[in-house]
């Protein structure tokens, strides 16, 4: 991309153009990643210097997106490079402070865009860090020296266990509301109320006190797990770190595979990646996402594959996947919808399938099938509109037909296009389509749109690994519209048209309500309740007008608030 | 109250001076009431001419608040004055359209806080209708003939069973997002995708499409349970309703009891009731409601109960709390906190209670238990900071201790005040605080309050009945602080000067989210998700800005959009 202007409406520092995140840790600035046997410790030393956008430096271990993409490379480099690790220490690499929460400066400075998806992003990877220790074996204990404010504590609340030192300063705290008029936007709330079920009063007194609390209360009160004195911190931390990896269910490997940069090609009509491709066509505010096949069989055994390591071709496209989605999101807010299509051989991706499935319980597929499960749950939580078109000549089986269903619509081809001698469009289901991919509500994709009735559920699954073609899919529920030949091109511009025409806000919440019908999960209750009422609050007048609060932090005046309750 | 200027920011119609939650039949503009042996039908039949505002006209069957507050009225009166309906058909009484929503020129005009709770209001009467389906046994019917639009079909949303037309024009739609760039906002996403399980691309398709959907795909997408060609319409409303009311589980009663108009006294400083009054302290924008117990002990029998008719003290006081709050949230926007106080004897409240337990299974007893669950809910979900002072001479018990565990926080007074010799402040538990009076997330409050420790339940349970003072009621962790007289009027001062000195949007999200821990219900997730949802779109430029489409809609003009996705 060639945009001199980023989207987020102030200039990222070093004359950079997009925000990427891709990393590794050489390069990293803010956390220092050290590996100690079956322990890793997380240190977070933020480089004040080291902002992402130019206007504000990164005091007292603040973070803003940066920081976070650091964060969440570190994370996926302990699941495919560090199997060995049993437990995880989060910890501060200054003195007296451990984290003061997002970068106030950056907020205030930011659009509204990049606010939202900042904080959804984090949130992504403090959702990846429970997923770690639920899934993986791999819990974290953060440890807490000095303060944990605002997204300080949130980081915490990740954690399977919060050890506070108890020296009359250090403390946990959720000053948001106080300080700055805003909620606490990364699950704090929620984490409160639900993971660490905090009673309501004490948590309504936690959250409008600006200095937080600390020591006994803040064990009494379900904030932390444990106080100790600033004495026997570190001798705790060893010990508490030892406990869980000794309970870690995590397996015996002991060598990962590297996590090799990926190979992208950017031009501004797009980026190419091996396994994927991105066309923009900004004019019409669209993005086509293709997912190529594989190119060559599945590897012969479970050794092969690990040489492989990250051109394993289910591996590579789900990083490809990933990185493509978040460039959408953070990068080219202008993109309205995203078309998500395929080319290559079903029968290919089924044989990978089949492979991943013949190997479930070795340690790499598993953490392939989690990698997909997480990147299929930030397509459900992109604020664009998805739509798959389902063609000749793609390949929509097993886990690339999870993306079909985590569309708005679906279109598929009936027939064969004139000149076209290509067999018609099919689409595969495989049993990844029945289980390891769980939505943010905690049900399979399948599972949620036939909540009306399970029975085609059922009739779904019966047809696993056959070929179906337009007429079956529709038969079957698993694709919106199948258009032939007269109508295909009409139809799919038509709809991508009007997609654009609408409000992109009316879309975002409608799309928000339409996709996660069924249970809530504490991961859909941070992602619609709690994100839903931090967007609100987060363009209010209160918030960010000329005499909000998030404007007049630290100039000494008081905010000035529009009183009126809604 | 005197404010010549409402704070909907627009003139009320006819020179009034305050929304006013209190009709009967006889004084309906929009809705008329048949009763015909067991079956009720209620006919929406708008007068254009009877806006609550000034400034349009309310065409095509389109509400606003005035009308919605009729139809709200109407259920109370099936549920309290005709014991023997056991179905509700709501059908529209004017040709060709059923409804067409919520009045589009009032959205456009109103204020952001009016809109969000003109939602809101609409919404509980919509969840109101499905109580009294489920937990009164009076099913409803919604038969449409015509159109069925937005808040018109929302409407029908709530029914049980919607009957519509075949004739190739009747049909039901969600146009909110194509015309005016905001959500449905009456529950209907929630209802489309939990209550009535449409699939979810089928759902997108609905709710994109300005002409909504008819017919035989109407009953093939779950939209609607039956069609029929309009020569069938009358004799099936007929069958339909008579078939709901054979299996309705209702009682046998035959006579009810009238809804007495209430006694309120309006001044510039409250409102005074029978057995409730409301002061405004406008400069600390406070509002304390006090409750006061009961003056006699509790009729001798069902028979005296059902004499005193509206005059009993647990339905007056139910149907006095429930105007209140609804007069603080439509037109006392810049009051911050409610103060629940009470006056009376707990052990009086008690014999009441216990005069409910005895006779449970009587109609008017179940009515006036499920009126007190609807009203605590309307509390759980009224945006202001909700504290209960327990005090000496106060009474707290069991139904009225509702309030305190349905508040933010609690203070209770311990021992006595200087020169009162009263005997200190207790709390009373009863069996009302276990079961009838669950919160919108299906708890109750207790449950919700006690979620990391549910023996704090069973503790707080067996202390049933005992009159517990401050101490103890710490110790149970049924109230947040305890001061005593040293601290007491400081530590109370101080809460709530703090509390208005707080971003007021701050609050609402915080308290949304702090007040509902655990399970979702489609309740909740229609007040959580949604809701906030909604509330974000309704002040987005793309809707309200002088080039938003709810401000050019009708004009001509086509809205213009800040194409952001956010």
């Amino acid at each position: 991309m060639s945009d001199a202007h980023h989207p987020a409406e102030r200039p990222l520092a070093n004359g950079r153009t997009r925000i990427d995140f891709q990393t590794e840790p050489s390069r990293y600035r803010h956390w220092k990643l050290q590996i100690d046997g079956d322990i890793a410790t997380l240190f977070l030393d933020v480089d004040e210097k080291g902002a992402l956008f130019e206007g504000y430096d990164l005091k007292l271990n603040s973070y803003d997106l940066g920081v976070d993409i650091e964060l969440a490379d570190a994370l996926e480099r302990l699941r495919f490079e560090h199997p060995q690790v049993r437990a995880v220490v989060l910890r501060s690499g200054k003195p007296r402070v451990f984290c003061a929460g997002a970068n106030i400066r950056m907020l205030a400075g930011a659009s509204h865009a990049h606010k939202v998806n900042f904080c959804k992003f984090t949130n992504e990877t403090r959702n990846g860090i429970e997923d770690l220790s639920e899934h993986s074996g791999l819990a974290t204990i953060c440890a807490i020296s000095g303060t944990a404010a605002g997204g300080g504590y949130e980081l915490a609340l990740a954690a399977d266990y919060i050890l506070l030192v108890d020296d009359g300063s250090s403390s946990v705290s959720l000053p948001e509301l106080p300080l700055l008029a805003v909620l606490p936007g990364t699950g704090g709330l929620t984490r409160v109320a639900d993971k660490r079920k905090v009673r309501r009063d004490h948590a309504d007194f936690f959250c409008t006190t600006e200095e937080g609390v600390k020591g006994k209360r803040a064990l009494e009160w379900r904030l932390v797990d444990e106080v100790v004195p600033g004495s026997k911190f570190e001798e705790t931390i060893i010990a508490r770190a030892r406990e869980f990896a000794a309970r870690s269910r995590r397996g015996d490997a002991k060598e990962g595979i590297a996590l090799a940069p990926l190979s992208r090609k950017f031009t501004p009509g797009g980026v190419d990646y091996g396994s994927l491709g991105v066309e923009f066509d900004r004019g019409a505010r669209i993005a086509t996402v293709t997912l190529r096949g594989p190119t060559a069989p599945p590897p012969a055994s479970v050794e092969a594959m690990t040489s492989l390591g990250a051109a394993f071709w289910p591996l590579a496209l789900a990083r490809e996947l990933d990185d493509a989605i978040l460039n959408i999101r953070l990068n080219e807010f202008d993109v309205a919808a995203i078309v998500f299509k395929s080319s290559g051989d079903p029968a290919a991706v089924i044989a990978y399938e089949q492979f991943l499935d013949a190997h479930a319980d070795h340690w790499l597929v598993r953490e392939i099938r989690h990698l997909w499960k997480r990147v299929l749950k930030r397509v459900d939580l992109t604020s664009r509109s998805l739509v798959t078109l389902i063609e000749p000549g793609s390949c929509f089986a097993g886990t690339l037909a999870e993306l079909a269903f985590a569309s708005d619509r679906s279109y598929m081809f009936l027939g064969r296009r004139e000149g076209d001698n290509r067999p018609p469009a099919a689409i595969a289901l495989t049993d990844a389509n029945f289980g390891p991919y769980p939505m943010p509500n905690g049900l399979t994709r399948l599972a949620s749109r036939f909540l009306a009735n399970p029975a085609d559920l059922g009739a779904a699954k019966a047809e696993r690994g056959k070929m179906l073609d337009a007429a079956a899919a529709q038969r079957l529920g698993l694709v919106t519209f199948a258009p032939d030949d007269i109508d295909w091109d009409d139809e799919v511009r038509m709809f991508l048209e009007e997609r654009a025409s609408f409000s992109p806000d009316g879309l975002t919440g409608l799309e928000a309500n339409l996709r996660f019908a069924g249970p809530e999960t504490m991961e859909s209750k941070i992602f619609a309740r709690l994100s839903a009422w931090q967007n609100w609050i987060f363009q209010r007048p209160n918030a960010i007008g000329e005499e909000g609060a998030l404007k007049r932090y630290g100039t000494g005046q008081k905010p000035v608030f529009d009183t009126r309750r809604v």
